[in-house]
């Protein structure tokens, strides 16, 4: 039964090509770490792996500062830099432009933190104006929280400029990279990013299952001063362990998810950082076009759409069913749909990962003749043709 | 590199034999199952994989109700079978006799709940008489909690007994069977469990990263009472998620590690329940036998010693490094240390999982070996001669 998968290129089983704002396509060599014997959490042997991992992961967020893996998802470690910093009846400044945003917000509601909403249109990126004047007009917001890659509306928001606003204030930069890192420019250290989270599953192409985060000494000061109503995900207890020699995670941690963790990250340097960021602002970029191309429109505005996932309006007369259902079971090409309110109205072409231009040839083949099968569009190579010439 | 970890038996990465209480030896069908390339979590594929694999898992637990996987380790699941039920300053009663008794009573405290210690000797049982007599004097007490298996002392928990006392108050019966699942007796239904929680890497010998809870009438109506202020743990959203057709999780699930448990529940089921809890008891008796041949003193009682973990003082004269250090690293048999007061004064065998007469003589052998070359005792063969014994 093995091999018939991994001989399949690391696709999905029914060879489904997965074009979603995660989880990606996993490389064969990521998978086969996962298929090593679980070794003890607690022993010298995982403390290696985990040291390695974890120094991996602090090269990727660009980074002095230690890192620490979560078994979770991003969600989880969403909840871990809001819990652990922001002490409930504190404030906190939360973007909200879409899902994820609105995510860090419910959370720190959860909590009994006191969220203030910064509200932008969904589509269109906050500005650090936008924030200047948020943090201005209260200065009692103890951390404000952004995401940088909006996967529900394909927007990236500029997490650098912030950044240079944020060193004129005292409260944290509490940043989502989850579908980011890997993927498009993040430099926690360049950036004075105080809190970063990631997920597995999104541009570093491992499976789902784990995430990690990243705190500066600020984060980590506010950390002291918040009893956190969080137990497992409780950031003293992970640096307790981080700090234990062999390191360990306070609780049993998925060993074998620490080993795709570390291959997947492994990948990323030997491929760099730099180049990886830029072929995901080429595939981005060969997106967008194509996407106009067959005549569709971008729900994002298209100066901040996303290195990492193009939202796309659902031609008028398509249903989504119809739209995706055919791409999919017809064309072997899984995308997305919209979240909450977009949803029937969006659908969105994830770009993370393992992408070049034959996975993107592929897709807009299958939108292309979806739509046109559909009688939505009259050109069904319009798509591809615009990508072969984004990278000739 | 990924034949040579097939082809070892799914034993540790260098031939070590895990006699832990967690995580065990993995079944390489296990672990091959975990190669198998990810699938959108989000579709009707993952759905059959989840169903089938939470269907399996029902039916371990021996309910008729619905369970639910949670990526992360057993204490997530112990944090989400508290912080769900019991609301801030409302009352719970922990039965503490170990660390992990213990552990629901800080996860309690860190909710803001009103923690309520019954207090055990460690290496000892809690009768349900000392829960009677707990009820009966404060009638405020909303649940309580009972770890099964208390690995840090090799005890376990009359739970099928405590049951019949809880059916005459209206407390919440919380059961942690992380170490007991598939290994000792429980039947959910039968006991009258409120609320049962467990791992992956214990007796289902799945790897770690992955754990379950299931939940009675009574204890979903007390989390629909309950504003709980957790977010990634939020048992009402799991349900929400799990009502959904196709089923998912409410946030992105480790769908490598479902792949994993639900090949290992279908070793469980293929194995029959009752032949795995006899095969379980048959292990522990034969270990906690060889322990006295050797001459070693159990740290439990025995009238209540672990049917899946036995912990043996060291003796007199031996350090906890040279014994662990010389079974490990010279005979190749990793066995666990004590946990807080009891490091360095207690090892623990963990006989979970894929446990028969032939890992018991190896670590028999390899403890007789050891302590003798240490001069703490004359014959190093009483042990396994013992297994031999207990075996035919």
């Amino acid at each position: 039964m093995l091999n018939l998968f991994l001989f399949n290129g690391g696709k999905s089983m029914d060879d489904i090509l997965l074009m979603l704002p995660g989880p990606t396509t996993v490389d064969p060599r990521v998978l086969a770490a996962m298929s090593k014997a679980v070794v003890n959490h607690r022993g010298a042997k995982y403390g290696e792996i985990l040291t390695e991992t974890t120094e991996l992961m602090s090269k990727v967020f660009q980074t002095p500062n230690k890192s620490y893996l979560l078994t979770g998802s991003g969600t989880a470690a969403m909840e871990t830099a809001v819990a652990n910093t922001v002490a409930p009846g504190e404030k906190i400044l939360n973007v909200v432009g879409g899902k994820f945003g609105e995510r860090f917000m419910k959370i720190a509601q959860t909590h009994g933190i006191d969220a203030q909403e910064l509200a932008v249109k969904w589509g269109t990126a906050v500005t650090p104006k936008q924030i200047e004047e948020a943090l201005d007009a209260d200065e009692d917001i103890k951390a404000i929280t952004v995401v940088h890659n909006e996967t529900s509306t394909g927007v990236a928001a500029p997490i650098e400029e912030i950044g240079k606003v944020m060193k004129n204030y005292d409260a944290l930069y509490i940043v989502d990279t989850v579908s980011s890192l890997g993927g498009d420019h993040v430099d926690v250290e360049k950036f004075g990013i105080d809190v970063c989270v990631t997920g597995s599953q999104k541009c570093l192409a491992a499976p789902p299952g784990m995430a990690a985060i990243t705190l500066s000494d600020d984060a980590w000061k506010a950390v002291d001063n918040v009893e956190t109503n969080t137990f497992y995900l409780d950031l003293k207890a992970a640096r307790k362990s981080g700090d234990k020699n062999p390191p360990e995670t306070p609780y049993t941690p998925s060993v074998s998810l620490t080993y795709a963790m570390n291959e997947a990250l492994k990948i990323v340097m030997e491929e760099g950082l730099e180049n990886r960021v830029a072929r995901h602002h080429k595939a981005a970029k060969a997106s967008v076009a194509a996407v106009k191309a067959l005549g569709l429109e971008l729900f994002a505005d298209e100066a901040v759409s996303s290195a990492t996932v193009t939202a796309v309006k659902i031609p008028e007369g398509v249903t989504d069913a119809d739209f995706r259902g055919t791409t999919r079971d017809k064309y072997g090409v899984e995308l997305a749909g919209g979240q909450d309110h977009l949803k029937g109205n969006v659908f969105r072409i994830g770009h993370m990962g393992c992408i070049s231009y034959k996975e993107l040839v592929q897709t807009f083949a299958a939108i292309g003749m979806t739509l046109k099968g559909l009688g939505a569009i009259d050109d069904a190579g319009a798509g591809v043709a615009s990508i072969t010439e984004s990278y000739l």
